[in-house]
């Protein structure tokens, strides 16, 4: 499981004229006994609705073990995707994990209270983790969450799934062609009306904190990924109404700012109060791209505005979708066999965090807040770039 | 020119089948002799590309006289349209207006800081005063401008077309009616790459300000329209960057929040320095209404997302396009006619320049800036609202 | 009324950055005084919706005269636009027009079966004639219109305002350009369900037929105005219930196609009965272009899809919207004041004709019906085109 | 393998605002020991690009074997999928897939001139049969290939995708709800251009035809599907240009219409000579659904135009997206358990295929072609229909 096998690559001639898209090569697939096992800690809706599908269809993956407080929930999953047993683990015997040698990588799709326990647990256990957004509840979390990988010599990966969506990376793509003049601002907000007061997301032991960490938390990430460029300063101010039964330990929605060396500036919104609503528009001097809906699992879709012989142009591409799920676990997997850094290492979820904090703080504060820049070079290059 | 002529009115058959949408009476124009009067001041962009085609087609409007700083421009616009030399204007002899009896409304259409000067000057003379927004440079100066129209007995209206555009006065009938459920957040921006800088836009002394007066005024008044609530503090943050020459006296980009008392909060973007992009989207805890672009002389277009029968729907609705600057000239007619108070009173453009102010004093003094809510009723009914 | 006056023109320096759109100049208007001046012959939905205020706000017209057999609703109207009650005439007293000096042009927006009357009558008094679409019910009418209008030394042309409109003449400019590659089929659909069926428009005798010539000949008019190609042969097929009391005399609906010399193609339908809906989709080797709507007086919106780098785009310029009407009675205007021939003549109305006729005898007989293309250069340079 | 497992099934609470949209509960997946077992027949880019993936993540489906000619290949992708060398069969060894108790279904996706022999010795291998759309060449092969698998007593399905298709399932949905009133008329386009002249579907032996039977009867059956009403006759015409090496053999494209009972009329173009192109509209007398893209693997996007309220609003529904190969295979896996018909069965497939054949014969003879109704009801409840 060391050696990465592709030689069964399989090449078709084109049946349509030049002047029609290009079409991708079909897919390659690991033989299912060659690919990376991952366990998946944790069996709510992410995990039924997206993940275990997208494994289904990746080409480097395959489903290893699951972990889950629900012993019954968690036999019905394995038997749907043809697991003994003995590969159904609970939150109490998950050490046991180490002795599994089907398992390569650890997902963790829990509360973000239980990253940082799970994280360490899996690394001592000798696997690889790929985390769950937001990284923790805190910065002083993350670090520990790095350093255990670390001394493990375990690989670490948060699931910023957007770093694989087409859109995201054609317009990446797009900004290094520099097709929209000098990034001046960047909007977005990222919302969804949140019902069950009990859930574990409006409980701050739990999650955190309330939509900054959990959907906010896109619109940071994105613009980091997009520009490659770090926020040097951050405001923010988060509002709860004072009746409503869900907002009694996490904001109902946060604003935010964001200044960038450059001169970027970024304005952001994140509510658990609104109808569901994910945009985002980045603007520079020369044009501007939108995608929206932005952050979404399927469906994003672009938009970008130039002006092309003296008029105003707005184009759509068309880049095709991908499981966004998939391409994560199968760059995960990637880096597992060549040993190599995942793009989305926990530096880049640690940088998250600090900014979240910083929001948190200038909230509190009313007033600017400073934050350093990562050290070194949080990330290595950007998935499927050459 | 006193009552408002309407016996005129022609009415047609429907032809069309009753599921086909409603089709509107045709339009019933003033006899030419028994129109309103308007003095144009200022010959500049606006007025040439959209205000003289607009009183062309207006309803109740003519124009009577053109005021400009030059002469032969002037004397060209005064041949285009029929006006005889003598209802040629320039900033001297612009009093001797009292005695022209052809004009009933003066619109002041100059750099904002000549609008107290020739509103008072308009006021002095007896004319109703039609004014561009912003209303001025600063709140005192509103100020002033209302009362010389008051003690003048005149009418007051400041120019803010977009109370006169369909998809605006939609939004505001479906608001009523609460498709939206309860209001949360407003997010919009408003920006264009200006480019000349000797532009008198570019002068602080002339223009008060940067776009924050200029184009994020239409983010402040277009949600203080919508929803008829005030917001109760304000924050801002301005750019510039160090080296570009448009840039040395106004700033390059402002970002700004509201808070207003129900809950609803706004953050908004104003730019001079970006690619063109106006829109907001304005959601609700049931679902959004967008209007991309917003803001617009034309081709405004809504979209209304909501949940129906379970499932994600965007509607958009073809309410019809309507000359804003027509509509706007026309409902001042109206106002002047009947002596009734119009809805963009004074008293509107000065709590739009109050939270100008606070917010640039927001950005200066990097805090929440409280704003006080305008005494009494400062806005009559909307136009064409039941 | 001669020559053409446009040293009024004023020139505005440029405010935003290069890199936004270009704009228009502002436009020009001619004197009131030298207009050329207009009778609308007919006072409908189109006369009073569209084409009154359309001269309002054109550049080289003005109303002169009205003329219709309900003398209260043209005093109305009269009244509106400053006409003297002189200029007011009825369908008897029509030819006094000769000695109306006021008159230039009688724009004929009557029944279709009226067409020849009116444009012999108008020949006949010396004025020039712009006649509604279709231009008449039959292609002998056409002829007989045509020699009327040489015989009388006057211009004749037919209203085909799509020829104005920025979408399609965009369109036109890109096919010169072969950006779709070489031309394939032409899909098209002009919809709207009609109601009353005592409508002059449901009496064959009055319309000619049904939707075919009534809507259906903007999809076989644009077609040739786009590609400038004429179709060599024709299909048709018509279709109206047995029972619906609106299509006891003219077609429910029709589908026809056209085959062109190049090896184009189109397949388009037309309908009384169905919900508005107005398109077509202009196929290529290497992309489309669609007007969605399509044939609209306002709205029009044009999406084009070809291959950009190998990834499928779809474009939408923003082409701006321009009053169609008032663009067309500009450019007779124009015609009458140069002596130039109409780039939508007799010729281009009378093929239209022919090929409508052909349609009609192709779905009686069952077969392809070939027609011939018109001798000689039946159309001078499109409008705005150098 | 017969009875179906689903006590698997898992059900989590909902954590979004009642306001929201519906969720579907999560997919529950048949363990893999206990699904049916597929043969893929054929490995060009549609098993390779679509239906391979599809199978992962199919409900109720597994490859079991794959038939090529290419055994290189065949063996990559068996090495892919986790198959045995003795899985992987070619079309000589074909036969002995009856010892082979993996395989439950096996699915045709080879050249349509191959379809009848390989249904034929697919059901003598006792073997149900999931074939690629169009059925076959001709009628007369689609009745042996019924008559085969009755004989044989296994279950023929046409693998018509579009009947999963979340968007045209929805629009069923509309129709029974008479969403759009009456329907009258149905325009579609379905085209892309073709390359290789070489290829087998430019070879009218291997193909049955061009752009008709492949792409074309997306448009037919789409209809018929939608609507549940049948044609009675059809008119058709092909065009080839002289000179074009692609196009020796089929038609370069196609335009056909159809006249059903209700008064209904069809107007559709099928291409291999345009730039890829793909819609419908379906016109009622109170509204009309347009798909653009329709007929599409992924990005299907459905709008919806009516009059509500007096104004005319376009809506677009988020249905959701949906793999079509899977959920069409998960359909046959269905069947084949519960012994029942498929929806899309070889009846359905012999009426296209009766249709496509007179409508050929309309462009040879140049008219109209009467077409029965099929025997019996074709078709059975629709998939995913109540």
């Amino acid at each position: 499981m060391t050696t990465r096998p592709n030689d069964d690559a399989v090449r078709l001639p084109r049946i349509d004229a030049p002047t029609e898209a290009d079409k991708p090569a079909p897919t390659t697939f690991d033989p299912p006994a060659r690919r990376v096992g991952f366990a998946l800690v944790g069996l709510g809706r992410l995990t039924l609705d997206e993940l275990l599908p997208a494994l289904l269809r990746s080409r480097h993956c395959r489903l290893a073990a699951v972990v889950s407080g629900d012993r019954d929930k968690a036999l019905k999953v394995a038997r749907q995707h043809g697991l003994e047993a003995r590969s159904v683990y609970d939150y109490q015997n998950f050490d046991r994990i180490a002795d599994d040698p089907a398992v390569d990588v650890v997902y963790i799709v829990l509360p973000n209270a239980l990253h940082e326990e799970f994280t360490v647990r899996a690394a001592r256990a000798g696997k690889h983790v790929l985390c769950e957004k937001p990284m923790a509840n805190t910065a002083a979390e993350c670090s520990r969450m790095i350093e255990a990988c670390e001394r493990a010599g375990r690989r670490l990966m948060i699931a910023y799934r957007c770093h694989h969506e087409p859109n995201m990376l054609a317009l990446k793509r797009m900004l290094r062609g520099q097709r929209l003049g000098a990034l001046r601002e960047f909007v977005s907000s990222n919302a969804q009306a949140m019902g069950d007061p009990s859930h574990w997301r409006m409980k701050r032991s739990l999650a955190g904190g309330g939509p900054l960490p959990d959907i906010g938390i896109y619109c940071i990430n994105s613009l980091r990924f997009l520009t490659g460029e770090e926020p040097s300063e951050v405001w923010g101010e988060t509002w709860s109404p004072p009746d409503d039964p869900r907002f009694g330990e996490v904001e109902a929605s946060v604003r935010f700012a964001m200044r960038f060396p450059s001169g970027l500036r970024a304005t952001c919104h994140a509510g658990y109060d609104s109808h569901k609503s994910q945009f985002f528009r980045l603007m520079g001097s020369e044009g501007w791209a939108e995608l929206d809906p932005a952050y979404a699992y399927r469906g994003v879709r672009m938009r970008v505005a130039t002006v092309i012989d003296g008029e105003d142009v707005t184009q759509v591409p068309a880049v095709g979708e991908d499981n966004q799920f998939a391409a994560e676990m199968d760059h995960m997997a990637e880096c597992v066999r060549s040993g190599s850094r995942p793009f989305a290492s926990g530096e880049e979820g640690l940088q998250d965090m600090r900014l979240i904090e910083a929001i948190y703080r200038s909230a509190n504060e009313a007033r600017w807040i400073a934050v350093e820049a990562p050290q070194g070079t949080s990330r290595s290059r950007p998935p499927r770039e050459s």
